[in-house]
């Protein structure tokens, strides 16, 4: 059932540790097929010198394991939610990487201080709401994902154009159109923390900043029918001047 | 004599230059066999990469040598107090690793900022009291034990919910059920004190700190009889749902 | 055509993630034949496990591509620039290493603080000056060619003495003789700046900085006709004192 | 000429980069023959990778080339000074490593903090007077070595009981009994220095440092007569209990 998809996520899982974004078994990967409505998450606290694509785990849109010998992660529910809540994405991921957890621990958004978090992020990654004394209780996990879409609602931010949020004293979780790029908004996400608290150390948070127009233009050098970065984008050939 | 826990007591010191928690030959593990009331340790002072299983020393509840032609850690008798006063630890840890002996340094307790904290500890790991003049001078390593002992006993901290201390400008100790899991927490401290750190840069101390329904909630996920974290804890099957 | 110099550019570029400088694809280096008046620079967007010395484009002084499958780099207006502005360069990289990028979301120059900087760098690297508005909606990389190129002007900083740049907001560029000599300028900035970075918070901007006669003998032991580091300065053999 | 000499100081100068402690050709490290009264030192400016025992050159203590095809570290008139200064050294190190550079930049001594520290160094490790401008221009590495032993002595430190300095706005020189203590030393003092940043950005420089009692512990359990760490000090055996 969902080979190739088992085959995406594992491998999606493994690049994890090759990126430096977890220490022991803190994340996973998930990947959707939109199709059928299932989705394929790594089994929960098996170390990754010892996974297999065998071993991914196939969950329905209601957060039902539908096939798997071992237990989903226990943040399935978080993965289901945000299935449900951001209609566009195709993979999730999460870790304890540790720029990021600083930032979520402090309670500070990651801001868009430069071109490395401009062509990836469309603003700020935001810091979530706390979860209540309530909503941590019972359903936790599933209150995660809801948390989440709430403060993207309540701010105002699509969750196409900033792939990532920072859960409120817990950490990221990124997604993406695959969870190949899920992964890669991970680590820009890890990267643009850690260049940020050093600027922000350097510089103090009211004094810098991209202005709209830098983040404009890098943002959409990389994203939609104008952008021009690498091989495969709309204007690409065009861009390149050739006699 | 106890073959098999100088093996498992070898592989978890191995462990420490692997997950870049020592430098040179700063860090030594040993593992209890509480029937017998023998413990095995690391020898003295011994490269890691010449290490082997026979040069792992035996020693008993008093701190005396039983077998082995090294001599033993010279930490060997803070591990004999450890041994003594805690009786549930099968295994203790101690390295220099350096975001952990930043904060002994300055006598500053690793705070509770985050889920990756409360999944592992159930408070603050605490900075220990000074060691007097008199303690330092005489018996030193075994007034170590005492004093962490003590300052656990002072503020009330239980030392299996907490299984870790920062010994005053020195270092970490940690503990647990098997030697592997106080290499498990040696780790888990030095990634913890790395993201408080900056947290604490960010935000200022009295700031923030995780609320007592978010530690119970992490911490209580992967430990006790309603754990449901991995594939072995008890509620780990009911907790996915399965159609 | 431009076999050697592809080789040579093949070969810098492969130095970026060997000298932990590039995450990603996120960094590009050219190299140019003064003679024919063209250069050849990294494909835009191609990761580096997949780069062949064959994928280089060839590309002339007005930003036309003479020759490549693949499409340049999308900075490749900005090395353009570059390579007439400054007419003794012979190579340009761009990166995006984090020490560097910090400083410049900052808008903070890396100064000129110790030997290691004046080694390579005759001052400090400035901060460009923002790019406008106007700048950056149309023909970005070639304005932020010339906003570097302007930079120096009005600073009356000496290009050829300052290999290095860090565009506000962006990150570095640097330049050498060489498209090697760019690479070990990048790395040079990105370790001065880790430095700095730390030296600032110890001691404050205002406090600390090398007076020019330190800087002079450092910048000269290693550069001009009296240089006398390593075995090929004019100077080396005579200052090593025979019997 | 000196052949083992050569092995050892080639053997000593290739843990540089194994020990992180040095970029592209920043560092070196020599060995002295006391009977003999010539040291053995690294050639100048040659890449680590291309090293080989047979490049080392012979030198006298006044300074002069007595074998080696090539030229000697730029640095040797500052190695000739301390092995005449310092009559019981048997190597030195000097690298460029980060943390050291960035207290020296500072002009900030690397305080006594923890027993990391105290285990090697009885004491700060002091930050030089800085060079005057005739010092910088004229026999500028010779100075370099003269301010480095006046250092010691204005200030009344024992250079075999601290055997490190942060020459002011360069970076480190560190000694040993041997060229292996000296490159020890160095990376105690990196690490140390790491710490220490940390420590000092967490509580301040003026409530933290050990007792004098703590550094003597620790220095003391290490070296001299009393010393009782690892397998071959004085009174490790006695200090083992053995039933």
């Amino acid at each position: 059932m969902l080979e190739e998809l088992k085959q995406e996520v594992y491998k999606a899982n493994m690049q994890l540790p090759r990126l430096d974004l977890v220490t022991f078994t803190w994340g996973n990967v998930s990947g959707i097929d939109r199709d059928k409505g299932l989705f394929v998450i790594k089994p929960s606290g098996v170390d990754y010198d010892k996974l297999t694509p065998d071993d991914m785990v196939v969950v329905d849109l209601d957060g039902n394991v539908v096939e798997g010998k071992l237990n989903p992660s226990s943040d399935t529910p978080t993965h289901t939610v945000l299935y449900n809540k951001f209609p566009n994405i195709g993979g999730i991921v999460h870790t304890h990487s540790p720029w990021a957890v600083a930032f979520a621990s402090a309670g500070v958004d990651v801001p868009a201080l430069n071109t490395t978090h401009a062509d990836t992020f469309y603003g700020p990654v935001p810091v979530s709401d706390p979860l209540s004394k309530e909503e941590i209780e019972d359903a936790y996990e599933e209150n995660t994902g809801k948390v989440i879409a709430r403060t993207f609602k309540e701010r105002g931010i699509d969750e196409d154009a900033v792939p990532a949020v920072l859960v409120n004293q817990h950490g990221p979780f990124t997604w993406g159109a695959t969870p190949d790029k899920a992964v890669y908004n991970a680590k820009v996400l890890e990267v643009a923390a850690e260049m940020d608290y050093h600027a922000l150390q350097l510089a103090g948070h009211e004094q810098i900043g991209v202005p709209q127009y830098l983040l404009d233009k890098h943002y959409y050098r990389k994203h939609g029918k104008n952008a021009y970065y690498g091989q495969d984008n709309a204007q690409s050939q065009s861009h390149a001047k050739r006699k």
